[in-house]
């Protein structure tokens, strides 16, 4: 018998638990109840996995989105992971680490099954990991991972999309597809985790860029060259990092399909745009825009540079460099075009 | 000494020979003068070359912007094509076969250099065959082709933007190269022509599809994820054909690039909005919006079917059938969403 957890109640893990809470309830051998770990915090005042458990909806994180009554909330970790076999990883990634040593002393040695939901690399300047690595380092299992072009409201609104699930092992793979895939949520499997999160990652970078270029008022056509240099450098660092990395990772959901969401819309574009039009900083929009709350396009297209001038390999990455250069050296943002050269025939 | 004649005077001819004009004076070894030969048209009631030679524009198609004045216009092919040793061929797909039928005579056995703009494919039941194909069996040359995204308006405007030329002969690449590459117009080679070619024909389809998303109302989700499927049709299909194709292909403007900016807007994409809204056929909305002028996506989507039907494929590419139905079957728009099918780990 299966019990899933899910750990973290924000939008994207509420939605999760939506989704599962759903589909768990046609699948044998599974405990048809959720838990959801909320880390302790209030709405109006009263505890926020209190409100859940009594009103079904996560008012703070997902309004207006009914929860299927077979979701529970509790922000007591041991109870939440009692007797779980299947966990859901999906905290923000600053804290990822402390929440694997809480897991790790509340899970008495169990070997679980883990999914991470969590967008985000860790750069350094020497050294990059990704989630999935984080948790196999910490506990010792080989964990999967769930990426795509998913902005988690329009999956609660049930709005059809696709979603990429990385794994190496069979057995895991066919139970998370059964806990995810559904009639709005199309899931598609491949072998891979490492290329997955760097897409998840690097593409933010990329739609920083398509935000500079929006900021600039051109038309589709250069709009559409920059995101073409920054798919193929993401493409480039991916295989020089993982020669391995299976070709499908770039024409899944996880890849293309991200890439062009997020080069659409979202809060990563949304701030390049600002960027352009204010002369201001990325830290001044930040503090402005968000609270002081960081984006991961702008701290990745900056650890990302500090890694590659380590590595020497900046010339290497016009794109993700120039990005970097307009965001925190004031560089102009129109010598975003400078990286589209010519090519003569080889 | 080289010598170019544009073959054609549409708007994208007469932005290849603004493009050349500028550039052709500061290159050794060729003829300052450049020829677009213009099939006989008026412009108020005055022929469309003299009008394009004394004011040195073409109002009828690329009003409002000055051809360099070593360009001139002529209605005689003969004229245009004397003493030519390099030919930019931008016709209408349409009129290509009778054009090189009419250049076949008028170039006396000489053996130009030729380089295709034109974006098309000729589909038939149980063939296919690209511009460059048609031209290298009627004047036994192995042209060029030059193909990205590249809207001629925003390129006459020295909006900054790529192409792609596809080449198999370096010294001709270079020549082209030359002549086409510029600080607002960068040129990109690559060694292959007939992936260059599907892949232009190919992404209207897929800017229908993605018409019919938008048309549907769904969000940048959904929308990518259609996107995403009709880039890896495209790819799959170009394989299938010729697995040769080399890869950059797809990475460069004549791949991802124009799938993405013709999904943007563009024709193809508003004729299919227009389909979802207002249940009319692709043949009414070109009577009432284009005046019964065809447009090249709902056209490649039918005969593309035809093909695949013959061959036996329709299966195998879920997005391109599905578009071809839903135009001109009646299917339901929103069966589009089908070909976004879950895929377990193999």
């Amino acid at each position: 018998m299966e019990r899933v957890c899910v750990y973290g109640s924000g939008n994207w893990g509420t939605t999760a638990a939506k989704i599962i809470g759903e589909n768990i309830t046609k699948l044998p051998n599974f405990d048809h109840k959720v838990s959801i770990y909320s880390h302790f915090e209030t709405f109006d005042g009263v505890s926020l996995s209190d409100v859940i458990n009594k009103t079904h909806e996560n008012p703070k994180y997902l309004p207006g989105r009914k929860l299927p009554e077979n979701v529970y909330a509790t922000s007591d970790e041991k109870e939440a992971l009692d007797g779980a076999t299947m966990l859901v990883i999906v905290v923000p990634e600053q804290f990822l680490e402390s929440s694997l040593r809480s897991i790790y002393k509340n899970i008495d040695g169990r070997r679980l099954k883990i999914i991470s939901l969590i967008k985000g690399v860790y750069i350094y300047k020497d050294k990059i990991m990704t989630p999935t690595q984080v948790i196999e380092y910490a506990l010792k299992v080989t964990p999967s991972v769930l990426c795509g072009a998913n902005i988690a409201n329009e999956i609660a609104g049930h709005e059809i999309c696709e979603s990429t699930l990385g794994s190496f092992i069979k057995s895991e793979a066919d139970l998370w597809y059964s806990l995810f895939h559904s009639d709005y949520f199309r899931i598609r499997c491949i072998r891979d985790t490492y290329g997955i999160e760097l897409c998840g990652a690097l593409k933010n970078v990329v739609s920083v860029a398509a935000g500079i270029a929006d900021g600039l008022g051109v038309g589709s056509n250069s709009k559409a060259a920059i995101l073409r240099v920054g798919f193929k450098e993401m493409r480039q660092f991916i295989y020089h990092r993982h020669p391995y990395t299976p070709p499908e990772v770039f024409y899944e959901s996880c890849g293309m399909a991200d890439l062009v969401a997020s080069s659409l819309g979202g809060r990563n574009h949304k701030i390049a745009v600002e960027l352009v039009k204010t002369g201001k900083s990325f830290a001044e929009l930040e503090s402005e825009m968000l609270g002081g709350q960081k984006l991961q396009g702008p701290m990745t297209a900056k650890e990302l540079y500090i890694f590659n001038k380590h590595e020497g390999i900046t010339e290497k990455f016009p794109l993700f460099t120039t990005v970097y250069q307009i965001g925190y050296e004031k560089k102009d943002p129109s010598e975003i075009f400078n990286v589209l050269v010519g090519l003569k025939l080889e």
